[in-house]
């Protein structure tokens, strides 16, 4: 391959920050040629010691730099729908973190104007996609080896959540990884969802409901069910098990070090996302400016990030209505049909 | 100890046969005086070689023979009741094999029949409370060592089922144990269920609704979702994972061997219950003979069995119905307050 | 069967009460008919609410007593000769716990006694072959489905050791286990041994060569290497690999229950030989019974102890001269090339 | 960091190539800016689409090549001594590939040479040492949490060897990376060395001693054993075990996926060590590259490749003569004294 990538990087909090690292020297092919942050001296912290890079406090000012690319969007959600459309409409190759827009009605509105440019600009965040384990799952059950998938058995727990943390959260933040997750394993749409509440427990703070259960109906008949707990205590544990006709197959306890002492032998667990994933979202930046740099647009589409957003809403509903709620979605532009990425 | 207990054995069939077995040289303490099958031929071969054992047509004339001092019911389910109050009314101890009686309004007189009694005589064989593993979860949870539980995953496999099962089974024969079970180690009443059915395995026989993905609500706000399935092809396996407010435990996936070949690390599955549950079988009447012998009646009361009937018929409905249904229990007469396994 | 199994035990230490306990009511068809101990309080607390029982203070007493069918000699292993040649003399059926005898010299003319009689009735305690992972091993093995066993990787570690161990009881009681179990697996004869010394533990006694590692050759070419380790700390853990042509299979890393809590999935490790054998006790003792009723010998012969003590001794050469001994066994006497448990 | 780091690489094989792709788009911060190989046609089909790279015949004209300033040197073993002593000569950093010269005599020539230099420029290619389990294990070692380590019990076992493979080879091909390993890990040199033969597997090649049993100790008084078996037939399976004073650590049992079907729990074996190792390979490259871009050298020195060309040495030598073999390293240059890799 030819020159380095120029990348406009929008938002240097935690993830954008660490993005910027990644784009630096942990992934090939990629340079750093402007950051945007309202906060102009975490966006220099953040780009110290990376030569010619400019530091906006605009977004824009960031996308119009002299040698600007590709555009990576780490800015908080409220913003996502402004950077894509600037993004879009100076024709610049984007990766979105996720949520792509947190509503679905403004996720929809991206959906329609990269439909109208007629091709694909932009790849949403969702880094299990390149988890190796998630991978491996994925090539399994795309095999045929264990016949039709019927189920998914999935835990998503963390260790304890920040403050700011929310009821719904547990669903439009947490879950929706596995919204994700399922639509891609499976290759189906969710189709109606269930959330059950047990009694929270004592460790989580005061009315956050938490843990959640949540059952998700799909279109090709499967169940998925997903318990959150984002106060468990112990570790950020992520597993899936899928239960096939032929078959059933767990990721998520794999183990690298078994330590006996004391009476016990223990697997450590991860106790932090960054840790778990940091190989996903590596490759998940490495494939992203690989992918641009040959003009190609790969990954998960603004349409898996506006489906993500419908079903995390109808999540909402169901847990503040107790009953279960369908799914609607818009109808799915055709420039989403071949994407060889679509959920049939 | 002294002489060896006299127990009559009602039904000498699959699991009659293997009592009777297991009473006569796999426990210790006992031996089978009479045994009743309509099916005589069948009910001598299974007593072939036991000194001076009667075989009777009718469970009546078993009850009568000379030297029985208990009871153990391994007659069609349909006969329970008549057995039990015929156990009764010669204040026999019993051991009845699972259900207590198939149905809910059944069950109930037995409860009533004990309770006119004013003291215990029969013991259910929910046989997974003597499983080491169950046992070992059980005492862990006592212990308060994981805080309060918040939810119970389970799950229920088994390589086929016969061909006389229906999809009402699954949850009145299979999920039956989970119910004990879970009232067991949560010490809790089951108070709803709602049962999910996603689109069944085209292994399953044509009409069965398998898989099944069943949920129950709890006295004390706890959840027990079991993934029942009983055409999954690999294997007999039951797990169950305890989620707590500080940690969570789970049993069903121990392994005794793993073998290294042909590109794979590989576990034995159990084919077959009385594979997996051998030992808590003989525990299960060890620990029943051991108990008779001091005059003591323990284990899994009639108000047990009771309770999983009912529970069971709620879950059938919310199958039929296709919406959560609540379980109504009659109240609990004084006798079974007080006996250590109540749950509360 | 008919009557129950006149048993006379022969010492009442903590392994003699176990026995008794055991053969009181944890096996069916035996009952204590009369215990000998020098310390006839400790034998009298041992055989406490059992009815009828005499106890002796000199083992040929106690083998008098009226009703001995069987005898089982728990006592310190410097009387087991005596023991064995008394019960010899009377054709009565023998378990002998290990050690057979102490030395090789004694066990040989057990053997040659036993040779004397022209049948069998002794059984030498080594409970490892009734455990269900070892026999589950054994089966494997002797599929043929791994192909020719090339090398067995033994552990046998133990929390801590008892005040009276020294370097050479490493070998002689801690690996003499580890000793038969290779001859019973493999169905050779250990013709060599070598025995290194790392540095020992600073958690071992003063003066303790603690761990060592032993490494036998056998008479098929394979090698066995063990890890004697008897101040491990963290528990009794007894493990063994079977590395063949086609395959390898580990037994002693199940685990029944995973808990995770703290940053870590942890499974427990057994602290004792009691708790991590104790099916296996309770299954070598019931088929001791079972056969004994139906008057056969089964189980590891006399032979099996000699040749043990007679590697054992070579150990403790190549321990001490920290050099490669050679094994030198007698002749087998035709009684035990026949018996279906011979080494090849 | 600036512009991207200009690297020479020697020898364009099956390693060569590995690297040549790695260092164009695997890792960041460097470009191959020439190749040698003396077979120019599979050097040009190793940099296919690598714009400005030039090919060369001879390894000196690659390193003369303009804008190099870095050697990855992956041509044959004995090509090594001669690469590097150019390297050296025009004040290149050297990544070589292990082994650093195929006998100890040579590597020793090497030491000596770089230690006129008075500074490091190379580093030996044990990629282990970058691999994520033995990180861990490092890490938990010099944590001191365990307590000393008292012996390393490992297994280095290969699908098959090719035909090339000699008996020597599992020795000095196969086993250096666990001597590298156990000198990392235990910060101690290796001091003596056994060979034991079991009869080789019928899977083997004629003549072929294949599996053998090592033995080194270490200056520290420790024991590492390795089971090596390159015709094991199931997988490339590479394990640790550290066994110390207050617990024990195991590397290489871990798995990513379960997969039930057909009665058995199975995880998948690794069969290359390109597919076990390629993370660690990447690490190690990345490492190297952004070093040199800092100016610093790091990682294995070539006091290690020496020291494990030595310990090769005598362990071919314990395998010929079948008695224990010491280790006689030469002094340590003082250069190696101070560089944070060096074994005590």
């Amino acid at each position: 391959m030819g020159d380095l990538l120029g990348v406009a990087v929008l938002g240097a909090g935690h993830m954008g920050a660490d993005h910027i690292r990644r784009l630096d020297h942990g992934v090939s092919g990629a340079r750093v040629v402007s950051v945007a942050d309202p906060d102009t001296d975490r966006a220099k912290e953040a780009t110290a010691g990376i030569d010619g890079v400019q530091v906006h406090c605009e977004p824009q000012a960031a996308l119009d730099a002299p040698g600007v690319e590709a555009v990576l969007v780490a800015s908080p959600g409220a913003a996502h729908e402004e950077a894509l459309l600037a993004a879009f409409a100076r024709g610049l190759p984007v990766l979105c973190e996720k949520p792509l827009v947190p509503d679905a009605a403004g996720a929809l509105r991206v959906v329609e104007a990269e439909a109208r440019l007629g091709r694909r600009l932009a790849q949403v965040g969702f880094m299990r996609r390149y988890d190796a384990e998630y991978v491996r799952l994925k090539s399994l059950l795309d095999s045929g080896r264990l016949g039709r998938a019927l189920m998914l058995h999935c835990t998503h727990r963390n260790v304890s959540s920040p403050s700011h943390f929310t009821s719904d959260m547990l669903i439009n933040s947490s879950v929706s990884h596995e919204i994700d997750a399922a639509r891609w394993l499976l290759d189906q749409e969710l189709t109606a969802v269930s959330v059950l509440r047990p009694r929270p427990s004592g460790n989580a703070p005061e009315d956050l409901l938490d843990p959640q259960f949540v059952v998700f109906e799909t279109s090709g008949g499967a169940l998925v069910d997903v318990e959150v707990f984002v106060n468990c205590g112990f570790g950020y544990q992520v597993r899936c098990e899928a239960v096939c006709e032929d078959g059933s197959a767990r990721i998520g306890d794999g183990h690298s070090m078994l330590v006996t002492r004391a009476g016990a032998a223990c697997e450590e667990v991860a106790q932090d996302y960054l840790v778990r994933f940091a190989d996903a979202y590596d490759r998940e930046v490495q494939s992203w400016v690989d992918a641009t740099r040959q003009g190609r647009v790969s990954g998960p589409s603004v349409w898996d990030g506006y489906a993500a957003s419908a079903v995390a809403e109808a999540g909402v509903r169901a847990l503040h209505q107790g009953v279960r709620q369908t799914v609607d979605l818009a109808p799915r532009p055709g420039l989403y049909e071949d994407d060889g990425n679509r959920p049939r």
